[in-house]
């Protein structure tokens, strides 16, 4: 059935869902839970409509500036670099950093070609130099291409005389920031060097 | 974010989408993958549209009657009783069978007060005396309800004189259907008794 398969492929297209997975939820909504599909639909297309990029820390945002970079109370003198919204959020949710952040484009990969002004190291600089910083915390993840974008916009950085931090090495190495126990996240925050 | 939390619950009514899994998705689609989502929110809208349910078998179809049933080439004499569209579709890719099938709407629970009525056992009945069928293969699965469904079918297709076999034990018990291999399902059918 084309309308079948069509929803099977599409579901392919989720990270970590294989053919079996994909086959088993397609047939799933459709037998026990169309109003979920109807839900996923809404969600989705809501999603879509709404979640745009914050002007400012380029996280997701349904403003044009964002929730954090809008609020007052923080400290203007912190700035987290992150690689992704998903890293934003899980920094947020450990609820140890009071300052703002910049979302990243992703990582450099030298292999690839992508270098620090492909994922906004331009971007990050103006924006570590609008007055107020004093300190940048380099929160990359602690894999190969994680660690080289820490180095290469640290000394970017460092070069127009601001002070840049790392998260402390409690992040096991190799991991990825998204999926740390917030718990060991919040010691990294405290032990930043 | 209201819209991103609702996308992420949405996603979780996926089976076997935890919360980490669910929100993993929902910033890959809304970071990386955009056009994945416009490709499920039209693969899902499709699917609700169009996949029903075939007035012949009850499996799913796009058309008032679906491919199987139309079929005209197919053994008339032999209709495999399954339990779910997917246990349909995973007994048809085996390609080991050429009858036409029945499919119920789950199992009977004991437990729950679902009996053979609950879950089509009149309309099976009335198919099965409906002219050609010699044998009434109980593909149900070899899971306690899956047992309890195929002797309570099987003992009044008996009784209305009709020929009921089970698939052979090849299937590892405890098993869905859904998920076994194709050859052992190959084998069971083959065997079956």
């Amino acid at each position: 059935m084309a309308a079948l398969d069509q929803l099977v492929e599409a579901l392919r297209r989720l990270p970590g869902v294989g053919p079996k997975s994909a086959q088993r939820m397609a047939y799933h909504l459709l037998q026990h839970d169309r109003a979920g599909a109807q839900q996923l639909i809404a969600g989705l297309t809501e999603a879509l409509a709404r979640v745009q990029t914050c002007t400012r820390c380029h996280g997701f945002s349904e403003a044009p500036v964002c929730a954090v970079c809008s609020d007052g109370t923080r400290d203007l003198g912190l700035l987290a670099v992150v690689e992704s919204p998903a890293d934003q959020a899980v920094l947020e949710r450990s609820g140890s950093y009071r300052g703002y952040y910049f979302v990243l484009g992703g990582r450099v990969s030298p292999l690839d070609g992508r270098g620090p002004k492909d994922i906004g190291g331009e971007a990050l600089i103006a924006r570590a130099l609008d007055g107020g910083v004093r300190e940048v915390i380099l929160a990359t993840s602690f894999t190969a291409e994680g660690e080289a974008t820490a180095y290469l916009l640290g000394e970017a950085l460092k070069s127009r005389g601001l002070s840049v931090t790392r998260l402390a090495r409690g992040v096991p190495v190799g991991s990825e920031l998204e999926f740390v126990d917030l718990g060991t996240l919040a010691h990294a925050l405290a032990d930043r060097r």
